[in-house]
């Protein structure tokens, strides 16, 4: 039997709570599995007197973060606090520079600070784990960087917010507005404290920059995620998706492309008998694509703390075996800075937009499309009563380019009310 | 860069010439990932001289795998030849007796003769690996043992033999008899040498034991697995199921009971909508309940050149990559041996018989049934013109000892002709 893994735990809410209780519990399982002990040394969090509902009397308390960091008596700093500057970073940075591997839960600080921190770390011979920062309890980042490690990565996909997934199913299943499905998901507490994080597609795009740069052995570029929330859409397109066959879902894609790395985050329509289709809830799904493996399909709960905790368990029980791998599967250095290439790669889109109701104004319309060189697959005019007639196209794969030339030349021919509305169809 | 890991590969079927094709096309890749070379130091087959489509000039030849296995410039042996016993097995030992890692993919060798395989590789400080063994190219071996290895794992359950679920899907979609839809797949060569494997249950259950071990910490128990196959599945079970909202899969199910350890292979009804309901074709899926992660979701190719090749890859990397675990996780010699539970826990079942048309005779069976202490959800006779009646029966959950009480009842009542078929509906 070797030495005690010494833990270092830095954050104690839902999944802080959760890492201590799968400790407390499960620690003859856990020598048992990684041949080592595996226990907390000291614990840190904001309010040192809260009752959290787990016995925190064995452990060292610090108020400060960084202090815990450099604790002699921690082998592995557990980073659970969040946030991508402050205190989060700086006691990921002093764990680094005192000789601690790093676990962490941390998206947003990863999705900035990524590529620095695992120069860091390997600079100094530490690891960095993020098991829990993607997709909670779904073992993704293993699975990417080892399980797939021989596969040439040809796309990853994903919904990775459940919050998202949540709104767009209760939309979908019981006919809500997107205003009423946003008030039930925060009243259940499911948002963040900026409700932008989720519906605003940043939170799930953090997580995409993590698989892209594992995926393609490229640096952490959060800033060339194309970002597009689940604000725009309405219950009308939920409805005409689904009399289409189709489903919304907030929806990750990265691909690597002739002119660069494509990352997306943004409401797609997939096929309703898809996995992603299918995909209900707050749960996620990530699907990995390798060029021998074929699609791999990943599903599980996205959050909560017995899932969180398990991923950010995973990470520890992985260095107590001895398993040291850089933090995004190959050494930092090494890892290639591309090119971002906005919606490189064509695909099929749905459009709505709101028809004057006039003569010829479709004729309009379709030659507008004609001129930008996107064909139409179908086009469908609603029923309507007033004076502006909703129209449902969906095109043939054509480029985002071509696309907006459309619906800049929509704008010149005097028929078409405000702004349209256009989303991306995913066969996945 | 450390020195290169050298391999043998023994077996140069569909896998082995997938695995040499991925270092020929891959090797810069795997590198980069690795940090080591990984090279081919010798291969053998049984025919030399065959044209498999990859060029093997580079590497030595042997004609007998466990000289192969002895080589001293080998450090991985691959062992892709397959079969229990013989050449497979003796090449296995002599690989470890000579120092050397294994990876296999033989689900039925480690199915067999696993713990001792395993006690002898730790004995010798050596690791065998198997990811291939199982799901092919879904690394649901490394989820298992790594991704959720702070779970205490509820149960295991999975649909692991896509020619089974080919043919019940091709019942289900093409409404072909079992007969048909088993020639069909049979001319697609799908079909093992003895198609027994695959209908039989037995290739399903090879890797639901291999998975129970790594899951209940318990040695592999083969001879504990409760197999029944696919063959007295009817298009009327599946046509009935389909009404009742459920889809017909051979599901295996692994969980640990207050009397022993659950492994059965068989023939389920699962709700439609649910991941393993929509299922569809040769795809396997696994699901892992662990007490932490909750419901986890592995869905992939479960054969084929590129997928398993893909597995038996991922294994090497790791051992490129310095992982070295025990074979089921934890050390061999801490794997208890437990009783095997057959059908402990209870459940609803799916009840097809066909009645004499006689007076009373519902009544006799529902009284069988009252006697037996199993209840009744549905019951229904079809449509009928001959002097037989199908009569089918959804249980309340019962035990698999009641429901056989009843239908030894049933033969006592002498208005059911022939045997009746049960099959056991597990939600999922």
């Amino acid at each position: 039997m070797s030495d005690a893994l010494r833990l270092g735990i830095a954050g104690l809410g839902t999944v802080g709570v959760g890492v201590v209780r799968i400790i407390q519990t499960h620690a003859d399982m856990l020598r048992a599995r990684s041949g080592r002990e595996i226990v907390i040394s000291a614990v840190s969090a904001r309010s040192k007197g809260k009752d959290r509902g787990v016995d925190l009397s064995g452990y060292a308390w610090e108020d400060d973060p960084v202090a815990l960091a450099r604790r002699e008596d921690v082998d592995v700093f557990v980073e659970l606090m969040g946030g991508h500057e402050g205190a989060a970073k700086d006691a990921i940075e002093a764990a680094i520079a005192t000789g601690k591997d790093v676990v962490t839960a941390n998206k947003a600080l990863l999705a900035h600070h990524g590529q620095a921190i695992a120069m860091a770390a390997e600079a100094a011979g530490r690891v960095v784990r993020f098991e829990a920062a993607v997709a909670g309890g779904i073992p993704v980042i293993k699975a990417l960087t080892e399980g797939l490690a021989a596969n040439r990565i040809n796309r990853v996909v994903g919904v990775m917010n459940g919050t998202c997934n949540y709104i767009l199913t209760r939309m979908q299943g019981a006919g809500l507005t997107y205003d009423q499905a946003f008030a039930e998901a925060d009243g259940l507490g499911y948002l963040e404290a900026d409700p932008n994080l989720d519906v605003g597609g940043i939170d799930a795009g953090h997580k995409l920059s993590l698989l892209s740069a594992i995926a393609f052995g490229t640096q952490v570029d959060f800033a060339g995620v194309e970002l597009e929330g689940i604000g725009s859409v309405i219950i009308d397109d939920i409805q005409n998706a689904d009399q289409m066959g189709y489903r919304i879902k907030l929806l990750g894609v990265a691909q690597m492309t002739g002119r660069g790395l494509e990352q997306r985050m943004s409401p797609c329509l997939v096929p309703q008998t898809s996995p992603l289709g299918q995909l209900v809830g707050g749960t996620n799904m990530v699907v990995l694509e390798g060029d021998a493996a074929g699609q791999i399909v990943l599903r599980g709960a996205g959050a909560g703390e017995g899932p969180t905790a398990s991923a950010v368990m995973a990470d520890v029980m992985d260095i107590a075996r001895g398993l040291r791998l850089p933090t995004f599967g190959q050494p930092a250095s090494t890892l290639r800075k591309v090119a971002s290439a906005r919606a490189a790669v064509p695909a099929p889109y749905y459009l709505r937009l709101s028809l004057l109701d006039k003569p010829g104004a479709m004729a309009k319309i379709a030659g507008a499309l004609g001129e930008a060189g996107v064909s139409i697959l179908r086009m469908r005019q609603h029923d309507h009563t007033g004076t502006h007639a909703p129209v449902v196209i969906v095109t043939h794969k054509t480029t985002r380019a071509a696309l907006d030339m459309a619906i800049g030349l929509f704008a010149q021919t005097g028929v078409v009310d405000g702004d349209p509305v256009a989303i991306r169809i995913e066969e996945v």
